[in-house]
């Protein structure tokens, strides 16, 4: 069966496993899970109600509710999208469209999915809020400044950060996994909130950096280039992160609750996983920005810092799985595999 | 609301894209999916029927039937978990036993959920087939010979097999993707199917190699080590690559067909994604190995192979994205980002 040269028996490497070799007495290692909730409340950072974007979806077929929770981007990410996008969950835009693309180990996507208008024989969109911005492509990444030394840098292991198949680094930005190239070292200016400016010490630099495609990523639907979308069409990914989309759509968000809404419904049967037949798309009622829900509606989300220590430890425990059902920890894994830890605050 | 150090304005980094700078004639890339429909014959390897394991799900609410195929890995990889799955589709193991666990970004995981005998209060498990044999840890990975210049290594880009987050290689074997690391340089034998042996040449060398954990890899359930699982309870991934899981579990195999009856399945209430409701879970009516059913119904498929000039073109542009909707090219994937292509060779 073989056309290649195989050795057919096969042979025991287990007996280099560090686990036995290095260890007399077997020391238990916390699993990632029990990292996170033994965290200190200090950690936790809450995402601010204006940051929530709230999707109620038609109830399913036995009644029950289906709610899907995003979390926006912070700047410098992608801003202009997002502005577009608060401008259109305030005008309700979403009202009556759909989820009306499912692609199985990729996307499902929603927004207005067009009346087909029998008089004109034409598909006929639904009309925009008035002051959307034309975003340009420049923004699928922003300039940042960093040091190596930077908290949200050091504390994960250094080689974390340069191992990337897609950048030439990666990291954790306030609480979002990012990927960046290097820009330019000194002359640089630093600038504060009051946009005073001094020069950066020798050893600042700029990165461009981006937001990533990871499961449950939200992004921005859109035609062929220059145009990059307004915001009207998002989809979320449901699948293995298909980071070739990075740089190429606009990243706006993330899914922290519901997301087995979306990733569950069957799958589109017509081209790109689009429902062909119309009646499966899935009616959204509602998608409202969070500070537009009372004080009593609002749903309340916290992350884990990504700067802080339980963070890192969490981290190195998925890529180095030592928690009794693991035999032999990987030593390294990709930033997709590091789900940012969010935790609802309030009961439901 | 940042910490950092953050320049507000975005800067336009497009300006410096190598498709407008490189290439004043605008050149139409192949998407990867053309480079598939445009490879030739020569390069689709049918698929054994004897490797095929077909699933048959009982009928959706809509009494629609829900097929499941699987391809079984070929030797060296996992073939002792592989034999016990032969033997327990044809012992008809998994007739009457269910889908019972489906957990968002991760698995699904089907097998026998086991009985509660209401008059021994005690859960039973239906009586394995005879024959099952005991695998070791050691087989989760597998001793292969190789040297850097074979054509199934030589064809992509080399920085492809060098760089990934897991493991110190990737690579693809006969239509599956691979991780590896090195084992040993000469002196090795090279053995030919009869036994015969002789020396390899100074650039041959030993690679421990292992199937991965990407979408739609099935692999076998377990209990805490040294526990290995027989094979009875099986699982596929239906969310990013969890990796961690290589060399920690068996992968015997992946769906070729019909992931979507699994994938969007509803999600299970209980820890790990068990259904806490019993009813919630999907009966299996049958699995059968692909020689068990009669020609008439066996389905046929086959892959591409991985050391044609089809695939290396194939992952170069999965890797470097220049069909027409894209912008800018990551220059780079992950292994499981490449899904080998495999196609039905009958109707359905």
């Amino acid at each position: 069966m073989t056309k290649f040269p195989l050795i057919a028996s096969l042979v025991a490497l287990m007996a280099a496993c560090p686990l036995s070799a290095q260890e007399p007495e077997k020391k238990e290692y916390p699993s990632p899970n029990a990292i996170v909730d033994a965290a200190p409340a200090s950690d936790w950072k809450a995402i601010a109600a204006s940051d929530l974007l709230v999707m109620d979806l038609a109830p399913d077929a036995k009644g029950e509710a289906r709610r899907v929770v995003i979390q926006l981007m912070p700047p410098p990410f992608s801003q202009g999208w997002i502005g577009n996008i608060r401008k259109l969950a305030a005008a309700k835009f979403w009202d009556g469209t759909s989820i009306n693309r499912v692609q199985d180990n990729y996307v499902v996507q929603w927004g207005d999915a067009g009346y087909d208008n029998p008089e004109s024989g034409e598909t006929e969109q639904k009309a925009l809020p008035e002051g959307l911005e034309v975003v340009p492509e420049s923004e699928y990444s922003a300039q940042i400044i960093i040091r190596d030394r930077d908290k949200f840098l050091a504390k994960i292991d250094r080689s974390f950060r340069k191992r990337d198949q897609y950048a030439s680094a990666k990291f954790f930005l306030q609480g979002w996994p990012l990927a960046s190239e290097y820009v330019q070292h000194t002359p640089i200016q630093i600038c504060d909130d009051q946009g005073e400016c001094k020069p950066a010490p020798a050893d600042y630099y700029k990165e461009a950096a981006w937001p990533i495609h990871c499961y449950g990523a939200v992004g921005v639907g859109r035609n062929l280039s220059p145009n990059t979308g307004s915001g009207a069409e998002l989809y979320t990914v449901i699948g293995h992160a298909p980071r070739h989309l990075d740089r190429n759509i606009a990243v706006v968000g993330r899914i922290v609750e519901g997301i087995e809404h979306l990733s569950s419904l069957p799958r589109g049967k017509g081209q790109l996983g689009f429902y062909a037949d119309a009646s499966k798309r899935v009616p959204i009622q509602s998608i409202r920005l969070g500070n537009d829900l009372t004080e009593a509606e609002r749903p309340k989300f916290e992350y884990l810092e990504t700067d802080s220590k339980a963070f890192a430890q969490y981290a190195d425990a998925r890529a180095n799985r030592r928690d009794p059902f693991f035999i032999k920890p990987a030593g390294g894994t990709d930033i997709c595999n590091i789900p940012v830890p969010v935790r609802r605050v309030n009961a439901d």
